[in-house]
């Protein structure tokens, strides 16, 4: 069982896992350096604990103690109990959800342990929006998605943001990083994967047509809001599809992007 | 032509539709009750000028004169120059945009003159998270939705971060508000739409057997983050239909849910 140790010094060196949370340039550096990342509000710690993350502590505002006293008496870590202000003090904002955990993070599996079991995974490339980026994941989740591959300068799925965009589906849907981008997509294509690239290009295939359900290991490559695919990304692609638009409208948004290609992946619809 | 005007102190009162843009209560009850809205970047300021608002005026920092130069020489209305300074002091917040536009609202048409000429439209209950209302039109204008009907508490498709988010769609998809919910369904019904709820229920038909694209006239009914449509507006449809997803995964996000939905409404599939 956690003990509950309440802390009033907003520089007691126990809550330096916290500290400045909203500098974002000094976490994305912090976090994977030290293996750490922050878990937000309440269903969101408790996915991380569920998954098996191990919890290098909690920082909880004193009403949520008894709320999270079920996680609390498993937890063999301390729990921080903090005044609302003083977890503003040190987090650098309002923190409204009260409950945070500093989880340690795992090794990432390799592409090719994700790449021998999966039959339907998402390829992103310079996805470096953590809200995008989490949104992928939810949707991933939801959507049978099997895994996700990450070039390697999309944004960090354990990010704060990136966890609670994707309401705690980081932990669940497997993911590595490509490391030689994009010659690492040979390795998805020698896999038996075809690999699929999602653009708005007019003379791509329709992914109505195009029937990726039908294939028995799709891999979706999606580029990142705006410039889309790299020019390399897509040559390097089986095939290319678009998603049928209306004229005069450029795109959708990344994550809406990825959620309607999840679905016509996972989905044998009924003839039209 | 309009005139540029360059103003140094944040108090100018020619400034003060400008003024405190971050807090979000003063600006939801002030800014449809002055007819006003804020348009913020240049792409989407183009877009509200193109689609035929009119602009009360603009707010912009000196480098972004000449990139707006074609929209000023149009524009008979005032054009104010400020530091990016003293546009951070007037809006309480950093402008990386850099260009604003104070644009007037138009008056909103009724449900009636929409439903009489669209053939899918889709239906919000109780969107009132601004970046979601913000999603669904952008997602709704690439996938050919005619038209969107907000019951009375969705959020304000016009607040600027609906704005944003929608990427200046929220100017070309045509919107409505039903004054009396869910009573008003009533009437989108009696127009020829078949009222099509979207609900995770596991007793919900998929969508993909629902086939809504068959259906000639089609209103997509959908409910907020979380709490999802209400009892009354689910008893109120004419069919309940559900997005397959993964075992263990409660919802998508309403901006996903939303996009996967008006894909399968607008797209007769392939056999699969």
């Amino acid at each position: 069982m956690a003990e509950l140790i309440t802390i009033d010094d907003p520089d007691d060196p126990r809550l330096s896992d916290y500290a400045n949370l909203t500098d974002v340039e000094l976490r994305r550096r912090r976090e994977p350096a030290e293996g750490l990342f922050i878990a937000e509000g309440e269903k969101v710690v408790r996915r991380a604990v569920q998954t098996g993350y191990e919890t290098r502590s909690m920082m909880l505002s004193p009403k949520w103690v008894d709320a999270m006293r079920d996680v609390i008496d498993a937890l063999p870590a301390p729990v921080y109990v903090v005044s609302f202000e003083l977890a503003e003090q040190v987090t650098g904002y309002h923190v409204h959800r009260g409950a945070l955990a500093a989880m340690r993070r795992k090794s990432l599996p390799d592409a090719a342990g994700i790449l021998a079991t999966a039959r339907r995974v998402a390829v992103l490339e310079t996805v470096n929006d953590h809200t995008n980026v989490g949104a992928v994941f939810r949707s991933a989740a939801a959507l049978g998605m099997d895994a996700v591959l990450l070039s390697p300068d999309c944004a960090d799925p354990l990010y704060r943001r990136s966890v609670k965009v994707s309401m705690g589906a980081v932990f669940n849907v497997p993911y590595a990083r490509l490391a030689d981008w994009p010659h690492d997509l040979e390795e998805v294509r020698a896999a038996g994967f075809t690999l699929v690239a999602l653009t708005p290009a007019a003379d791509a295939v329709p992914i109505t047509e195009a029937a990726p359900q039908r294939l028995p290991r799709v891999a979706l490559l999606l580029g990142t809001e705006g410039a889309g695919l790299s020019a390399r990304a897509l040559r390097a692609a089986d095939q290319r599809v678009r998603i049928p638009m209306s004229n005069g409208v450029d795109s959708l948004n990344v994550g809406a992007a990825a959620a309607v290609a999840f679905y016509a992946v996972a989905t044998a619809p009924a003839a039209g």
